[in-house]
């Protein structure tokens, strides 16, 4: 993908997003039709399918030859990251969505030939958008974002995860998490993924680890970390796989190994 | 305090928090004087000083005879709630305020004998103002917030907490907090107390549980929920005391039981 191209798609992509997420204010207060998916608190809405559906007809119809993978299952099934493929997650967040009415975004990563070339997070109510093209960097709205602190350590660092990584869990046993909780500064949970790893971007938060995330929840969030250096990938250190579902560590590149490390105390 | 002397006492607090605002956002990237207190992680700014200052300064000169109980020490030692107390934390999250630059607030709330009859927290960057009067409501801004949700059931609810109740300490045992994240639906980790108890007057989260808490990260935020049902008290249920460091549960009413039979299983 040239310059010119990623710059079209990435208008283009941009343009559609902000209606989106037009579309999702003014119906948010609609009476929402909520389902389940895999238990009882994997929530989806209506308002989920038909972003998510809203994006694929313009794609299908821009850009008949580009591949989708989207959480609500209006793209297509993939074995290979061969072309271009858009990888959306309609709403990220949709506890938040549903319980707070803001803390989610709407999240997008444009990979072509496994290459990730256009990333967005854009978080819906705060109406924030992250955005970055390989090597021209990534920005919140108009301000550039900063190359993560080089020089940052763990003890002064900022955690995004959930409570989970302090149960039992099939990745890591818990009281090598409970040593890293009282390693770190602090930890925090925003409770949607794709806000997480923008906050990782902007260097609020030096890392976001996750017990288990699919493509969508992440690609837009880990294009705009490769802009400013941020290291994607799973629990034992290997580069993220844009088609497979799995624990994920993002983080500035200062502490990433030491994270790494802390885990494979407490692999499983 | 009746009516009256509440109003006045109310719309002067407000002039001076929405004053404080603005000079935190003007010199918040001023470089940071930053210490520590009890330890590495307990930081403090001259900003959080500055601010503490500036308020007893004005309540000095406007209500002599007003007692004030603040975080920077600037204030009263306090063995009695008689007469009018104010609570103040000039900065609460102030990890947050060092790192994110946001998702940090001005906490006040002020009590005449024993008796909470103000409350404010205020997202500074946010540009968010939770207030309250004893008996009048509480708002968000403009906005009156509704009445807590008496149907809310726990296995529904986000609750606010941090991942220390995972960690072995003194409160209660981390297996029952681990069936605890089990248990409810979601869990999150904003890192100001205040801003985590006026979510939970908001409705957007449905309790907030702290190891540890001072009267000033809780006085404005408990004064909220007072005025739409929330409510606010330690680990065994008792109600809050306004002078005490103690352990704290803020909920919605319709779930305070359960998370207090939850922590008693575990109490140490």
């Amino acid at each position: 993908m040239n310059q010119q191209q990623r710059q079209k798609i990435y208008e283009t992509a941009k343009r559609w997003i902000y209606e989106a997420g037009t579309e999702i204010r003014e119906h948010m207060n609609d009476p929402l039709d909520i389902e389940t998916k895999s238990n009882p608190n994997d929530l989806v809405t209506a308002l989920d399918k038909q972003t998510e559906k809203f994006f694929v007809d313009r794609i299908h119809q821009a850009y008949p030859e580009h591949h989708i993978i989207g959480e609500e299952g209006f793209g297509d099934t993939l074995s290979s990251v061969d072309g271009t493929i858009w990888i959306i997650d309609p709403i990220d967040g949709t506890m938040n969505f549903v319980h707070q009415k803001r803390s989610f975004a709407i999240s997008i990563g444009i990979l072509h030939n496994g290459i990730g070339e256009i990333g967005f997070v854009y978080d819906v109510m705060g109406d924030q958008l992250y955005h970055a093209k390989r090597g021209e960097g990534a920005f919140k709205n108009e301000t550039r974002l900063e190359p993560l602190d080089k020089k940052k350590k763990l003890e002064e660092s900022i955690i995004g995860m959930n409570h989970f990584w302090l149960c039992e869990n099939r990745v890591v046993s818990y009281p090598v998490m409970q040593k890293f909780v009282r390693t770190v500064r602090g930890t925090r949970t925003i409770g949607s993924a794709a806000l997480e790893l923008a906050s990782v971007a902007e260097g609020v938060q030096d890392a976001y680890l996750a017990l288990s995330l699919a493509p969508w929840d992440v690609a837009g969030g880990i294009i705009l970390n490769q802009e400013v250096g941020g290291v994607a990938g799973d629990v034992d250190g290997n580069p993220w796989n844009p088609l497979e579902r799995a624990p994920a560590v993002v983080a500035n590149p200062a502490i990433h190994d030491s994270i790494i490390g802390f885990l494979k105390e407490g692999r499983k």
